[in-house]
């Protein structure tokens, strides 16, 4: 069987996505459509917590956000008008309930709910040190360290967060609701996104601006590095919790993770996705015939390499929008086929051509090897892959979810090796340089990117203490849970 | 809508039961059938946690325990010789998953799963600590006090528990599956049954004798009011860790909530309740015709007080097998139409007659009344209600679902007064002493009564901590929750 | 796995029941109703189909009718004073919802709801013809070719529907609903029941009489054999349109098919099976120490025979009411796992007695065998089983669900070869002519016994020209359809 | 609640897809994918029954295809080397599992299984003959009229089709299935397509040829109009039953409802759209800085009007891919707020630009004022909307759900009114005469127009006699039906 998602299966994955709204009386509701619009940041589990003065209220399921606020019954029972949403991307194994966020906890101060994208690098050390302590942990999630190191410090619900997020490494932008207080905040390299927006009197945390134009609030500001934003009934705080450090803000959400007509880290997805696809005609050019973007993760830089290349920009591979459960896969030898279940050449525009195929990335290969071969049979004359980033040698750490090291083509191959495997007439990446020049910088500086760009160059901004003490493949819970 | 349920709306409920077995192959199929004979028990949710010597599994879910573990690859997921499982009856709004036992918690030992008969009487105190002390809790269970108590204090799992019990009051019945052991612990007065059984090498834990007989295992006996029983590689082993106490086994165990074909607290069920109906018909004798049972709570009793009186057994009522999710009630004045949709008056047995109608308790008397009704409208000459308990005065904190005190009949009214709002030709209930004679005993002893017998003597044996603080109606979570 | 089912896997089984009613501003609901107080008459599929005097309007689902009517929202679709409901047993592999009565068409002269409990005999050979003439079935049922052939004939409802059945062999108890009435008819030897209600001005047809009670009507009278009764506007009109034929009502409607609170030809069957039980102590006398009914079907029977015998009544073995949709089954050897999921022996009440135990009938023996082997291991020092139906030596061909001859044990073993195979000290079944006396007549009259008996004797008072023409086994149809 | 499909609502929509094969292993799954492939003719229900050589075997499910045959049961379950599917858009109320194709029918000579893409315009006077002559349908489709006529008539399959299909009047592409043979079949006009391919040595008839690309088959041909294509053991048959007819393809396949990379009545629709751009540039001509396809609709012709007017072409709107089941609509005014569901302004494309925003059509302008709007909101100086079709004046009988004619935009509007409708700057359609030039004709002759294009000229090629009968609005069923 073959399970079809509308992300392509051999993509780098963002694993989560957080919203959270301030006062307003409809705040569930806002909350279900700020998480379908950011949607395409984790596709497997979706919840919102509400809180109504009083009392708090959770909903939680399994599946698309469309699917799991489709009730309106459900929508009804979460009362409030505070709210704080998250959508999320499973790692491992069958998605379970008790993973899927925000977390709630009752602390020794009232309810406090949590959102959270990234991924901590200490969270096996700090995690132990907690059980130690006499915690129980509800989930396998690394975001309930949080939680336990804020329920068994004193203070205030901004005090229990600083002394907690003090004691984590790791990129994170959480957003979180308190009784009285939503709090929005971006670990101090501000890897991962988080924008707020403004919806006549209410305030609201997204991980990105198209959760704002759904519900026709305006985009305010990036929430900055290490900062620490708190809502209240008297408006807007912003702290700085944190000692000053480096912007590393993360390269492929602009190559590939945010949805090109989001606006994050204070440029234009589209535009910057645009000016990489013309950087990499400028700088891998190629004699050919048409541009076709492999849909839809190609499209913005295809426009952009063929307006640079001054070549036609043709539809040669048009995508099915129906996805079902699974789909059986025949056992006769019919090549291709899973790829077909979402692609089909579109031989009119592709026979007899020479084509330069233009996608985001190569991760490990497999489904770009299928196009080929795919437009290949179509008719294509010469097929020339042209990649908006450079190889991917590196695993993420950072709440991407990415093969293990030896699984990136990249990480043990050359671009010639990688050439031959998925079957090119020419393979060419853009540079390290180059995706600096196209997001208007001189160049990659190696004593301070302005990126993140560790999945490209190996160099982590952050430290990953539970790689280094052999805690990475430690089994995070002895429960395998169902129903 | 009327939701119909196996057991009438009108009894007080047992709520909840457990199962533990350590040492058998097919552990989880084995749990699954002895919670399925323990059904009558706790009939909204239901769960298994097994332990493979590694990792533990768990399934719960909502429903009845043959459609929660009817999927053959549910049983073959919980793999491992050692199960430990649990049904509950929900007591307040929808049941939640996160409730659902047995609890599962990672100590700084390992892991633990918990199951719980009975009713903790100083949870809000406890919990209230525990918190301000920095524990998160994920549940709304009373239970779960006792897993925090075992996080944070130091030593063996055996040693946590002891510390962990001593702090706790209330009536419990515990089954705690651990790595490398199974536990079975009665609290000092032993309210709550839990016996030992044994199936070739393997032993077992269960609330009632009838889980045994599903599985074709023996019973061996009672574990003992206050006893502590470890089982491990090397065998059974009984602990005392309590100062001694009286025995007071729960009296209606013996009236209702047992299944009749049960051995419990060292008596047959079903010859308890024989009995009982015997020294009824002694007590409130009644000139009449026949002798009719209410289906299914009133047949033991019925028949032991027919042979005693030398009347004939008739079945003057037809109880229907089938029960669907919910039903419409017309709008139309149909009477009694609730009742009937699990009991018919069998008009040929009845009319003409004089019938003496036997039950086990009259709870609010709303159904009561309406059977009443039934029976007379299918022609009864004379109906005489005959009741196995004596009025039930007091509403149970130990790990009954009962009224609120004001809502019981026999709190605010005289028999005489009962009589009248029920509409019975003559009433009458077994005395407390006629009670304690059918169960051997010269009759209740006010000093030493053998029984906890408070729901009818508001003779407490455990403090309720938690009601005298006026903790009774704390909200147990600031969270509601769905999905 | 194994199935559980709230009725014995080992029984002959009735195929369905009906229910319609005319004039009630609450039809649907009480059809429901109705229904659900014929359950026991089948248990898979059911459905209802209404008419408002414009429009028909029909819900019909697999399962039990409390769930398929548990939505108010479905209930309140069906619209309309005039309600037609059927329950069904299906005989064979899954059920298809296309089968689920009542059957629905459009005639020249408007729509048409039927629902029949019974079995033609002349089905295929009629279907065949009707196929031939270009008629194109929707079902594989026997029913649709009374629909057919009053399709294709002209007329009233009431003339086309004389004349279809004159075309057709079998048992019927058929209720019809056209646009301006209710139609309820047996066929000439009145094999199935049919009775005729009444609630304030509303008449109603239903299988028996329990269906009266549930909603509050009062039981009329039998509809005769080969009476067919039209409700219309103008009130009830009664018609003859066969030539007299003797009554041959089916005797095991009294032994296990009806509910023991019914009415049916006349008779209450509690009391037909109290007589019967007396009869058979009568007849088949031997000393033990108590009387034991095995539940349900044993229990009025051996109510009878306890009183006759004077011996005491108990309850050796107590049923389990949970049942679920499916049950694993251990792969160790647990003895008579199965029958334990409904059964467990009251060893209490069998221990070192001689018992009598009591059944209605022996189809394969299967479950007999395990419920004494049961009962022995409970300690029973003697067992004696008494049937209250003669052996049932051959299949039924009208209706009722019944294993093929060669699986009956009694069509191929004496009573002494019975007795060894379930294990038994003694067997003994209620003679035919015993039967006759406990229905109040002076025994079996060879040349016109009152009853259809078929099953016993062989004698099979209608044509059974499918089995003849060697069509009994054909396929009903080509088609094998799932969702 | 707002349902959110694929497809805008304000589109007409073609009504099914038919796919059939003949002689292959694995028929059901490439049934499967055939149909899933051809998803966008029709989302709401799918159907494939298959024939082993002796039984047929069918499933039919509410929903899409991916899964309604998700299960690799289902597939396993549909045996045999032919298979015949059907997807389809339901075009009233409730979708009934009755009215889902493939209908199947079991005929004096054998079962038939018949899947129909188009509408017969004379269905309710036909019907109305065939009930009077006692035929009972079992859906309200107007399918199952051809399935009666074969049923009624005498002879072969082919005999009896081609006698039926001379009754019938109406737009038809049939793919059928007996059980030695499966048949394609065009109406005289050839207005809905049929395609012919092969796979090995099977062959395949289809909607689309998308159908054969994603099993690796090829496209072989157009099933010609009025063509009777037979396959069996022997081949492949062609027969021409019908007299002579003008061909009159249905135009608006090329301009929305087929693939872009589908191939139809011999030309490549997304070159097809493309020239339809590339002419309406031509013909209406702007002065503007961007050229923005409305998602997915538009994006073929605004690629081919970029191109054409050498303008940039930009992703100014951008599609969520991800759609639930439904969703809540705030009650508050937030503005365009379906339309967000699915779509968003790309400000930064947008912003400061005159733009040109290309769509294929305009309906009731519904959505096309919302994203007006949208666009203006998101910053855009000029908006000018071209349409790559003539104004839809006149709905469709033959096959596709078009609303009533006077909720058809266009039916009521000059471009003038419709403009300030919508509210754009300019407002221009393709001209009739420039539609037929860029496909590849001079323009069209009024008197022997190659298209069927009656919703843009009224110009009806096939006789309306239900319409002209007033029949139209009739009821076809008295039958409201669920379960």
């Amino acid at each position: 069987m073959i399970t079809t998602n509308p992300l392509d299966g051999d993509h780098f994955k963002d694993e989560c996505a957080v919203f959270g709204i301030y006062g307003h009386s409809e705040a569930a509701a806002l909350a279900a459509l700020g998480l379908h619009a950011l949607q395409h940041r984790g596709q497997e589990a979706a919840g919102i917590v509400t809180h109504d003065g009083t009392q708090f209220h959770a909903h939680r399921g399994i599946g698309l956000v469309g699917d799991i606020f489709a009730d309106q019954a459900v929508i009804a029972r979460l009362k409030g008008s505070n709210a704080l949403g998250h959508t999320r991307y499973s790692t491992t194994g069958e998605p379970m309930l008790r993973n899927v966020q925000p977390l709630f906890a009752e602390l020794e101060i009232g309810g406090l709910a949590i959102a959270h994208n990234g991924n901590l690098t200490n969270a096996h050390a700090v995690r132990k040190e907690l059980v130690r302590g006499g915690c129980i942990f509800q989930s396998t999630s690394d975001t309930e360290i949080i939680v336990h190191l804020m329920a068994t410090n004193p203070g205030t619900v901004v005090e229990r967060l600083i002394v907690a997020l003090r004691q984590v490494e790791g990129a994170y932008s959480l957003a979180i609701m308190a009784e009285d207080c939503l709090i929005g905040v971006r670990d101090p390299n501000g890897v991962r996104p988080l924008v707020l927006g403004q919806l006549d009197d209410s305030y609201i945390f997204a991980s990105e601006s198209v959760a704002f134009d759904i519900i026709g609030a305006d985009f305010v500001r990036d929430v900055e590095p290490g900062e620490l934003v708190v809502i209240n009934a008297d408006g807007v705080h912003s702290h700085r919790p944190f000692p000053p450090a480096q912007s590393r803000f993360c390269i492929f959400e602009h190559i590939y993770f945010s949805k090109p007509d989001s606006v994050v880290d204070g440029t234009s997805v589209y535009e910057a996705r645009k000016r990489i696809g013309a950087e990499l005609a400028r700088e891998m050019p190629i004699d050919a015939d048409i541009v076709v973007p492999v849909p839809d993760s190609g499209v913005p830089s295809a426009i952009g390499f063929a307006a640079e290349a001054g070549l036609p920009y043709e539809l040669g591979i048009i995508r099915n929008h129906y996805v079902g459960r699974t789909f059986i896969e025949p056992s006769d030898e019919i090549r291709h086929f899973g790829v077909k279940l979402k692609h089909n050449a579109n031989r009119a525009a592709i026979e007899g051509k020479r084509v330069i195929l233009v996608d985001d990335s190569i991760v490990r290969g497999t489904t770009s090897k299928k196009i080929l071969e795919m437009v290949r049979s179509a008719g294509a004359k010469e097929v020339h892959m042209r990649i908006s980033s450079p190889p991917t040698t590196h695993s993420c750490f950072y709440g991407v979810d990415t093969p293990e090291r030896d699984k990136l083509l990249a990480a043990n191959n050359d671009v010639e090796a990688m050439r031959k495997l998925i079957g090119a007439d020419s393979l060419a990446f853009i540079s390290i340089d180059g995706l600096y020049r196209a997001m208007g910088l001189p160049g990659r500086d190696p004593e301070a990117p302005h990126y993140c760009d560790a999945c490209f160059s190996g160099d982590y901004p952050i430290r990953l203490t539970d790689q280094i003490g052999g805690n990475g493949s430690r089994q995070l819970s002895l429960l395998a849970e169902t129903g």
